[in-house]
């Protein structure tokens, strides 16, 4: 038995043009659909600069709420294309509440639903604490007629928790849209130190849950416009691979669409060959629920 | 501020002979001590084959007390050489309660302490189920005079709940002793595929929580006396790797000993460059606790 199923993730640039950027969007969603993709992952914060390079308060301007304009964009290329599209907003949840939040279009236009970010990360460069509160509705997967979608966003992807309580809650595929980039002023050796370990923590997310991951970051240098820091440079890679980490499909730095045929099926199979769902320790996993251990043992 | 410090695997053949078994994990031994290192791991059950391939109560014959010939061999040279040592038994804890257990010996050659594989596989070759009983002392890091040391056995290394347990109670290096192989029936492609699950899971552990990895696996290919299965070809390529999960030496399927040197001091500085553990979620990870967090929604 097999379930084939062509996916794809859509890696560009972005502008300070809303405008340009979500056409971006849409020309990247048609290709894949030329391709037949029918889930189809977007950038995180797609339709904007990464504007959390610094902390400025005229960025809020920016929010949306869920049902505002990108969402309605993507709404309608879903329902046109009968696809399902996973977008990212920055979300205006109410005066002084903002999320990182991101977006399910199902393949009749409807909201299948929400994530929002549950870890938010803050360095020099990605001052994301600064604008967005941290989620409160934990790691739900989002229902859609084609899969059941594990959808968590750029930082999560670091946190073996995250994909753990995905793939428990009944996830299909763990997906990750991304903003992350290289410090120009870094060492290469550390550059590509970063992107190698970006690819092997998503790709053990797979292996650890026996998923496929499709993870869909963005590309281009953007200026940091406090000068503080010498801005992002955003390394791309994006990829989609298999139950057992297999790589399906990897893109480079530049703007492009990755489509690649994955087999909801697989991941049964594979869990059966490799167990670890089964022998689970859950009697001895409660300091999992503490941030040092050694401290309760006091 | 740095802390180098020499460390190095003992990759070897296993056969059914004990001594010679211990011959060469104490060549090894002695070939890292040579090479500086001054904690040396050794392959998970390096005292004899592999006999889990295969289900056999004469098999019960081969386990020891914690304290028994192969332990006390170990503690001579880590007494001799002052050095740390970890090494793997097949312990007899009492009548009818086995386990698979790594024993850790100190500088001056006394057992700091013991870990009990807390994750027991079962699958075609990997009896593992019929011959242990599942460690029941959960994760703690054993205190050395060098280091406080992560060890876990084998199938724990697909786990992330383990490695993050280890790293929240205050280990400095993950240890991961091994046997782990093909089966010489599967594809070449299956048999790759496996092998970069393997390197890429155990990366992941390094990277999510800062810490160096240590993985040291047997070679060499060992019969089913039952002839149920086509035996197994264990893999090698143990390796070490930083904290970033950045690869300082890695084997193939041949013996060897592997050295390298690790920077106890960097996983401080990596991990406030990547604050993950700053992250942790812990009021959302409840379900972690579950087999099955859907179910625990109804």
């Amino acid at each position: 038995m097999s379930n084939p199923l062509k996916v794809a993730v859509v890696q560009h640039a972005c502008t300070a043009d809303k405008e340009i950027n979500l056409e971006r969007s849409k020309d990247g969603i048609e290709n894949a659909v030329s391709n037949g993709a029918r889930i189809i992952v977007l950038p995180e914060l797609h339709a904007s600069e990464y504007f959390c390079v610094t902390q400025d308060t005229a960025s809020f301007d920016l929010a949306e709420p869920v049902l505002g304009p990108t969402t309605k964009t993507l709404a309608k290329l879903a329902a046109q294309h009968k696809i399902v599209i996973v977008g990212s907003i920055f979300e205006r949840r109410a005066a002084g509440v903002y999320h990182n939040t991101a977006v399910v279009l199902d393949t009749d236009g409807r909201l299948a639903g929400k994530y929002r970010k549950m870890h938010i990360p803050h360095d020099p460069g990605y001052n994301e604490k600064f604008y967005f509160t941290p989620g409160d509705q934990g790691f739900a997967p989002i229902k859609t007629t084609i899969a059941k979608l594990g959808v968590l966003v750029c930082w999560d992807q670091w946190f073996p928790e995250a994909a753990r309580l995905m793939a428990l809650a009944g996830a299909e595929l763990l997906i990750y849209p991304t903003a992350i980039g290289w410090d120009p002023n870094d060492m290469v050796d550390e550059q590509l130190r970063q992107l190698d370990a970006w690819r092997v923590i998503q790709r053990s997310h797979a292996i650890a849950n026996g998923l496929p991951v499709m993870t869909c970051n963005r590309v281009g240098k953007e200026n940091d416009p406090s000068g503080k820091t010498a801005g992002n440079h955003f390394w791309g890679h994006s990829f989609i691979c298999g139950p057992q980490g297999e790589l399906f499909a990897t893109g480079d730095t530049e703007p492009m669409t990755l489509t690649a045929e994955i087999d909801l099926a697989a991941s049964e199979r594979v869990r059966q060959i490799w167990p670890y769902l089964r022998d689970r320790r859950i009697d001895a996993y409660q300091e999992l629920l503490s941030l040092d251990a050694s401290e309760s043992e006091q």
